[in-house]
Parts: C-alpha cells; structure tokens; sequence
C-alpha cells in the first residue's frame, strides 16, 4: 500500500495566491466559481495541491458539487498509466488530426472503442454513440427516443413532404410534440433539452424557455431503511403509480423517462431495486424508452461499474449515458431500432473526442487492472461502518445516513453543511455539500481503507468543534 | 515553398479496405455516413490518405458537408508546431488531470487564454465563455442572451419566489417564453436550443421537438454581382425589414438573432456588408442580442480572421462562437451584463477541455506566425480568378460563382454536384457539395499557390467529361 500522504493547510482558504490569481483570470473568463487555483503539477493521487502550497485530500464535494473536479476525476491527479496513454503516438495523433469521426474515422477508432468502452459496456447494451458531455450525451439519447417514437407510427412509409416542410419551420408535424419524463430534484444537464428535465436547482433553470415536459415525484425514503420498511415502500409505490398517470395522461406522447441511480445534484437521493424494476415494467408496457443517467454513478464509485447493476432489472435499460469519470461521454444503447432510420440524423463535426476516448481507454484499464470497483466497494463498506459510528456519536450533525452497499457513494444531512464544509477545509479535507444540507462524500476509485481515519478524524475534529 | 505532393488514387472511392474497416466499425458504432477510412499517420500537410492509399488533395466537402474533417483542420495534418504542442507537459497534465475549469483552473490556464484565444479576440470582444462545439458555444450564448433580457426586465429586483418556483416546472414566469431569431437556410448546430435555429435541412431536425421561434429571410443574391446591384439591395432591403417585422410582431420577445458571416451549410449564400450593418442597427434600436455565428467563417478561412470583419461594423456584434478550425469552442463577448448576476447560472463540469485550448493556441500562433490569413487572401483571390477563367469555358457547370474577396471561401452551383464530386475523388481531390447543387471549396489555411493547377486541372478534367 502505498504511503498516505499527510495534508496540509498553511493558508485561509482560497489562500492569497489563489485569490489574486483568480482576480487576474476574472478580466476574461467569469471566476465567481473558483473555488482555488490549482497546483497540478504537485497534486497526486487523492490530494489536490493549491497555488499557496495548500495540501487536501480530495474526497468530497465544494458547493455546489464540486469535489475531485465535480467527480470527474476517477484514478487519481497525475496517474502514471493516464500519462504514458497521454504521450503514446495515438493520442498525438488524436489532438493534431481531430477527425470528424462519422465521415472520417481511422482504423484506430475501432480498436480503440472495441478495447476500451465496449470492454466497459452495461450487459445487454451493444452499442455506442460517443459525445463530448453529459449534457449532450442525454439530449442525443432523447433524440434517439423521439426518432424512435415517430419510426414506430410511421412505419414503413417515408417521410411526407408535410413533414419535411414543417420541420424546417418548427411545426407540427415535422416538430411533433413528445416529452420526456424526469424526476423532481434530478439532474440531466443544462443544454435546452437536457436542463428542461433537470428539475434540481432554479439557479440552472431560471430565465431559459423550457419544454412543457412532465415530473414525476422521486421517492423520498426515510433513514435508516430497516425501520421504515413499510412507508418506504409506500411512498415508492406512490411514486410509481404517479409516472404511470402521467405516461397516460401528459398532453403529449412521453417517448423516453430519464433516471440517474442515485440523484447526485439532487441530494443523493436512493430508491430501492424494486422501484427501478417498477420503472422498467412500466416502461416496457408503454413502450417508453428507459434512459439511465449514469454520468455521475457510472465507472465504479456505487462499487459496481454501473450503478444500475445493482438493480437486477429483467431487462436492461434501453440508453445508459455516461461522462465525468470516464474522461469522455456517451451512450450506450442495446435496440438497433435506436439507430435512426437515415445516416445524417444522430451525427455532428467531431462525434466525441479521439483524445478523451483514448483517456477513458486508460482509465477503463486501469479500473479493471487494479481491481479499483471492488476497491471501492470494500473501502466503501468499512468508510459506511465508521460513519454509522459518527452517526451514533453525533446524530445532530450525521442524520439520514445513506449509501449502504453502494460502494463510497455516501452522503448525510447535517444541520450546516456551510460550517462542515468550512471547518473541513481547514482541516485540510477538500470537502463541500450539495442539496439543501448535504454532505456527499466521492473519493476516487482509489481512495484506500488507509485514508478513512484521515477523514473520520477531521469529521470527529469539525463535529466535536461545531 | 515545401514541394506539393502529388495525389494518387488507385483504388475505387472508398476502396476495400475503407469498405471492410467501416464495416467492421458497424457492429458497434453507426458507421454509415463514413466516406473512407483514414491513415492519419500517413496524411500531412493538405494531403488525406486512406487505408487503401489512396492520397487526396483535401480541399473541399463530401456530402453533406465534409472536407478537411468538416472544414475542422486549419493548419494541416500532422502539423509540426501543434505536434509539438501536443507533447508539452503542459498538454500531458490538461489529459490526465482534467480541470473542472470553473471551479478549480490551474494558474496555467489564465496565461493560456491570454497568450492564445484572447490574441485572437474580435474587436471590442474581451471576455470569453469555453465550450466543447459550435453547437454548445451557441446555446450558450442564447442562454447568455435570455439571461440578459430577463435581467433588464426585473432592474435590481431579486429573484421571486414564483420565478424560482414555476422554473423547475418548466413554466412562466421562471421559465419564461422568449425566442431567437435565425435565418432560413441557417446551420446552427443539433442540440435542441440550436437546432430550434438550424433550418438548412430536414435531415437534421425531422422528428424533433422544437421551440416556436421566427425565421427571417435570407437574402437570394443574384450573380454576377455587378449585373444585378439593384435587384440585390432591393432583397437584402426586403430581408431587414422581414427582420425587424418578426422583431415587433413575434408572440414572444425576441432575446437574440444568429446569422453566419456566409451561410454555409445552406449552400454558400452571401450577403453584403450593408445587409450585416443593417442587421446590427435593428438589433441595436431593438435590445436585441446580436450573435454571430463565426464556427464555420472563423479562424481565417474568409481572407480576414473572422468572417464579420469584413462588414466594418459601427459596433461589433454582442456575441461570436466559433468551433471547428479553433478546435476547440466557445465565444467572445463584450458586455459584461452578459455575465450572469450570479455564478453557476452559466455553469457546466468541464467549461471546456483545455487540451483543446492548448491545441488552439497552436493553431492561432501557427496562423500567426506563417501569416495564414493573409496567404488565404492572397491564394483565394488567385484561385477565385482562376474558377471565373472555368466559369466561362464551361457556364453550365460553373453556376453563380461567389465568394470574390472572401479568400479561399469560394462557392459555385452545378448542374449535377454528385457527378462532379465523384470524378473529383477519382482524380484525387477530396471535394464534395452541399446545399442542392453546390460544390464548396474548403482548403486548409496551408492550401498555396502551388496547389491551385492542381485543383483547377482536376476540376477542367471533371467539366471535359461530363
């Protein structure tokens, strides 16, 4: 195992440099968001390294999610296997001769998609479309499910020229009106598509026309689980039979239903396998299509590669969609049908990056070589047992303990995450909240059982303090 | 001057092994709009070579609008100065330790935006917004537009309950109804903000949902210019005030309108200088947001770094984007009322890839050093007397041609695009059409002199034989 570094920090946080640094950048490029200026050059591993010499071990979240890069950095700063894919003659290649991958691929892009994300495919989906973003991995997967949706009414017959025209001017029938479902409180992505099922913060919403689609409540379960069994599986039902209503009732066709795993921005909100099974039988009856958004629960941190898999579901999902941690973003999808019917429809410039996908190659290696979902699954578990200590020992500041067997994907609600987050800084543990007061823990893949008494003493020290 | 190389094809286009590879690609990723299968290792400089070996002059597009990876690499492939780029330790740590920009930027990427995109900023344009693609850069400025218009609306008023509210369910007044403008025959990208403006093609929007926003007219020049003055203004004139009607008239506020510098996916269609004043004296009486949008125009390709120079503006336009040759994207704006009230409105994970910015700045200190611009300008004017030269040998074939004084941005119509595009191929030059009938050249920035009889050669070749 190796050696845990110890952090440090010397200064206030941000430190003075960081603060004159990102006044600097201000002149240009909007910093209201920094949160401090990196030293990436010295950050290794679990710790980040500020420009003021600041040392933290990078296991959680700054507001409003910001934390291992918004959890989007999955094997650790300066990962030696992430820089020797970073020097190979691929990757040069891949950032001086950006190729338009639809019309002009090379040899290598299949290799590279067959050794790397197809290795990494969710079972029973076998095919990729490659993305730059989250944001547009959801929105080409609701596009696909609108294609989809008008393929199945038209059947065989072409397209009319009534359609063709009215497309072009934004009308029925060519613009056909069809929705999809989100979930209050989740998160999808903030282009027009994607933000108008994003339904977590008016901060990402206020002041965008939207699209008049439908929410359905998400579960609200009550901690801890074993004692609220029967109200739980209540409200899920409640919940269930909600999205059927509004699958049979909205004023327009619902095509697909997003869902993330867990509802990370939202506040690492939980359901239980048998409320996503739910989705799925309603879903398959209706012929809706089921979109899992794994961008943020996708590459390991549930202690699964995808936190669907802890579902058992008896169908696959229809789309799942991925980004953050695998460097790149995309969906995979298992239904050639999702294949649109011409070329030219699910198509743009780049379609991805060669570069990213070749990043996410090494990252996917490097999960699988060092067993680091098992890791996280294991860590996670003893990370669980010593919060549920906390717990015990400070109800006031732990409530609502979740994530139980779902690898270091952990969260709480306290009672000010503002002072928690503060006090932690300070301590040298580069922590913040999401929700309203919310502590989401989200080490990397390679945070070891060495570092849980870092952390647990920190919240011990910031608990006892508060 | 470096020796041209010469092109080679022996193989029918795309040959067996583009064939066999594309094939292969297919099982897993939609390979069908694949025209053949790259040996990047083996392209250099103007010169695309497949995995058959065939060897082409990569100046213009294959339907629907591919040439030079969609008009995407601007200082050839295999470049030496952005291969050096790519191996800098500055680069290997952008890869491996990628920044959640907005919330923890190295001290390094202030310095890179300064010393790269900033070198490049439009006049009176000094803040910049990263993005990954054109299509993203342009909802981010609608975003940034909507913003605006909300912004003067409510004064110093705080956000309402109501408002806060009403938006996470997708309804007015927090999701308010405002619209952008955009021109028939417009490309402005696929998400489902842009591609509500898109209008060149159905192919691109058919089945999609879209917002109810206006179209105006774009102006149909007649050619030769100088024959048909008065008519032209007559259009142009009848388009501005179909724009300022759709301003007054729309049922919603209209926040923003979008126009390319030449419209380029709709087929090459020009308008003057005086057309582009018009638009910005509408925009300015109006509170319009006037967004140009440089994705296709920018980086040099007009004879001027960005396409909109060429109008002498009393005001630069509100906003620019840009992707493609930049590859990397975003936009500049000027305003700083079209930087949110608060962060995180104009927020997302990465903000960008600053692998990509480093490979920016290359391309723009490449531009730079080896006068790019100025060489586009001075080769355009010699290649566009040249296709006039064809105009009148074969006045069938060579239809309105257009692009005069726009540098190597030259357009024509013909009778039958895929019969030219497919002798061209045969005879070596990558060359495709776009819009109905329309051939677009689309060399590199490095297309010299030297190449012109190459092309002109191919092109009489092609004209001889039809």
């Amino acid at each position: 195992m190796p050696a845990v570094v110890e952090h440090s920090v010397t200064t206030e946080v941000p430190g003075p440099m960081s603060k004159a640094s990102a006044k600097k950048l201000d002149t240009f490029f909007d910093a209201r968001a920094v949160y401090f200026v990196v030293d990436y050059d010295k950050s290794s591993g679990n710790y980040i390294v500020d420009v003021d010499g600041n040392k933290y071990l990078d296991v959680s979240l700054i507001l409003p999610d910001s934390y291992s890069q918004i959890a989007s950095i999955p094997v650790g700063y300066n990962n030696p296997a992430l820089i020797e894919a970073a020097k190979s003659p691929e990757m040069i290649s891949a950032l001086v001769n950006r190729p338009a991958i639809g019309n002009f691929p090379s040899a290598f892009w299949h290799d590279l998609l067959q050794d790397g994300l197809m290795k990494a495919a969710p079972e029973g989906l076998n095919h990729i479309f490659t993305a730059q973003s989250g944001s547009e991995a959801n929105e080409l997967a609701y596009k696909a499910a609108f294609m989809l949706y008008r393929r199945r009414e038209r059947g065989e017959a072409e397209w009319s020229n009534e359609e063709i025209q009215s497309c072009l001017h934004n009308t029925t029938p060519g613009s056909p009106e069809l929705a999809i479902l989100s979930f209050k409180n989740s998160f999808h992505g903030r282009g027009f598509g994607s933000l108008s099922t994003t339904r977590s913060k008016a901060v990402h919403k206020l002041d965008i026309p939207s699209f008049n689609w439908p929410q359905a409540p998400f579960p609200a379960l009550k901690y801890p689980l074993e004692k609220h069994t029967a109200e739980n599986d209540a409200e899920e039902k409640r919940c269930l039979e909600e999205v059927e209503r509004l699958i049979k009732n909205w004023h327009c066709p619902v095509a697909a239903i997003i869902v993330e795993p867990i509802q990370s921005e939202g506040g690492d909100n939980h359901a239980s396998p048998a409320f996503f099974q739910g989705l799925r039988d309603i879903t398959k009856k209706h012929s809706v299509v089921m979109i899992v958004d794994e961008v943020q629960t996708g590459f390991g941190a549930t202690g699964k590669f995808w936190g669907h898999a802890h579902w058992n579901l008896t169908s696959p999902p229809d789309i799942v969609t991925f980004s953050k941690k695998a460097q790149t973003a995309g969906y995979y999808f298992g239904d050639r049908m999702l294949v649109p019917d011409k070329a030219y429809r699910q198509f743009n410039t780049w379609m991805g990056d060669a570069a990213r996908v070749i990043v996410c190659k090494a990252v996917i290696d490097e999960i699988r070589n060092k067993k680091l979902v098992e890791q996280t699954a294991r860590v996670g578990d003893a990370l669980y047992s010593e919060m549920e200590k906390l717990a015990q020992k400070y109800p006031d500041h732990v409530q609502n303990l979740r994530g139980k067997g779902q690898g270091t994907y952990i969260a709480f609600d306290t009672q000010s995450a503002a002072a928690v987050t503060s006090s932690m800084k300070r301590l040298g543990v580069n922590i913040g909240a999401c929700g309203k007061e919310t502590i989401r823990l989200r080490p990397m893949l390679i945070f070891e059982e060495a570092h849980i008494p870092i952390l647990i003493s920190a919240f011990e020290k910031t608990f006892s303090s508060l």
